[in-house]
């Protein structure tokens, strides 16, 4: 018999197919199992189609018929919604398909909704239990799980720059300093966020596109792109790329340099990942505010010695923690998290 | 029948135990061979001791006799020496071992000496081959050969730096960005290194000791300690450790920022290898001037957005080759080579 882990490592990576697809609401992956074999996989693909459990019930139901789930056992990465939204409740679903157990990883993040699916399952007689290392699963709606305790997005940092710490290159040896390796992987990023956000700085030196233009990831709409100003909106190029191709009604403008109005208003769109592509100046000070979540820095093999900064003055250093890297094309990754706690305890 | 290139890997092998100890001379490796076993192995220790064939000759008569050797094959990192220096030729000690083939790894980078053991074997009646990768033979030679060639010696540059590039913490919050792990490592580097570099302003700033404390390495001298100085020595803070300790007899001093004529001085001393540990002033004066041949810089998970940087201004871009990374402590080590050819074309 394959444990519980086993099957929700395959919920998991049911889940991992709808990242970047599926805000407002969280990527979520179940697997329905009986007799230690799968009847159905689902995962949710994006806001206002099925959850994962409906999507893995109606799987199981067109290969197995709808006699085989009964008294099987569901495994999902996060807690079965128990309220009706764009979809019916996923409780209802797993009560009318006869499935007798339910294993679950992450908590609903909302504390309004959390365990409301406990009761109403245990009600009807289900087994209800919770996978012990919920580590994969709570890494799935880290995002959501923000957006949900706080009003505001989980937001990376990602910036290339020389070993030297520096984001130009002298004049006349081209615009980038990392490999083509790194700015595909900087197409994955864009994909897997919802929006990508940057300053009048970089849209008026550079004129980005700030569009996923890798057609081999999924299909999806183009992220917001959100332009924070620190003077007002007039005075960007109304000639950019962003002002003036195809999704420029996906392009915002936030005004007086407000970065926690800029991401509210992101929310508000639905956004829970922002991936902030700026300079060292915007860097800092979503450092400084305590905005930033995650950093993912390229370094290209390069010392510059230019002082142009990947990231600007900051008043107290910031530590990092999880740091994971890795080699991608001739630079390194480095991602990792801001350590919250860490910094407030230097303020 | 075991290859050629394995019999060298452990050449290779008996090598490397003799890194940093072996200065002017480069650390080498033989072992002697026949009938698909061993019969002996050496490795050079130290300037004025045998070298490695005649420390695998020794070893191999004395396990197995004199007679045992007669017909063997013996495998070494670099060309044998030919000539009388400190020590008699190793050709000499080949000839009169009776051994029949040498298969060698590294040309002597002396053009004076390289491919004379050759004749005078051949002369002999000795079978005489390279290995055709001399890949690991050639990396162990590399600072030997540099000074060979050029009269300079090889320059690690090594920093310990934020994310971003920056060398200092924020008052009070401690001496050192990077981990106790990377201290250590420092340690070996220091280790493989016979002299250490660094500038007035470190001196004063950080009175650092600069001399090998971990007792766990292999015993040798401390390194030579450089300080380079932009004024006249007079100016040095008198009460320094570098003056004061128990080594103050390995401290010199080089007057007017001179680096070449302080890497000539340390040459002269029997250096092959020497480690920078500087401020970015002077890390930055070494890539310009094109004196650096290496760089091991430490990552802290860190942003500190103070603008202190760890390698200063520099006029052209200096790309980096060959780059390793790796995981020491929190921290993450990047090594890799100065592009000098890459470097010339930008000026």
């Amino acid at each position: 018999m394959a444990s519980d882990e086993h099957w929700m490592s395959l919920a998991v990576i049911e889940a991992e197919k709808g990242i970047g697809l599926t805000s407002p609401n969280p990527p979520v992956g179940a697997v329905i199992v009986k007799n230690d074999s799968i009847l159905g996989k689902g995962w949710h693909q994006m806001a206002g189609k099925p959850h994962a459990e409906r999507e893995a019930i109606a799987t199981a139901t067109e290969k197995h018929g709808k006699q085989a789930i009964q008294g099987a056992t569901i495994y999902v990465t996060l807690e079965p919604c128990s309220t009706t939204g764009r979809t019916p409740a996923c409780t209802d679903g797993i009560i009318e398909a006869g499935i007798t157990r339910v294993c679950y990883g992450s908590k609903d993040p909302n504390p309004a909704h959390a365990g409301k699916a406990d009761e109403i399952l245990k009600e009807k007689g289900i087994g209800v239990s919770r996978i012990s290392d919920t580590q994969a699963c709570d890494l799935l709606i880290r995002p959501f799980s923000k957006v949900q305790k706080t009003g505001l997005p989980w937001v990376i940092l990602k910036s290339g720059m020389s070993l030297d710490g520096n984001i130009t290159r002298p004049k006349g040896e081209g615009k980038w300093l990392t490999s083509q390796e790194s700015r595909s992987y900087v197409q994955r990023l864009r994909h897997q966020s919802d929006a990508i956000l940057t300053g009048g700085q970089t849209l008026r030196a550079d004129d980005p596109a700030l569009t996923i233009r890798d057609t081999s990831l999924p299909e999806k709409s183009q992220p917001w792109r959100m332009l924070v100003t620190q003077q007002c909106g007039s005075n960007l190029p109304t000639n950019a790329q962003v002002f003036t191709d195809a999704y420029a009604d996906r392009t915002l403008i936030q005004e007086n340099g407000d970065l926690i109005a800029s991401l509210n208003r992101l929310v508000n769109k639905g956004c829970n990942t922002v991936l902030v592509e700026a300079g060292g100046t915007l860097m800092a000070s979503f450092l400084r505010a305590g905005l930033a979540d995650e950093v993912a820095f390229f370094y290209a093999p390069l010392i510059t010695g230019t002082p142009i900064p990947a990231i600007g003055f900051l008043t107290h250093d910031i530590e990092l923690t999880n740091q994971t890297y890795q080699r991608i094309g001739n630079d390194i990754l480095l991602s990792a998290l801001v350590a919250k706690d860490k910094k407030e305890s230097h303020t």
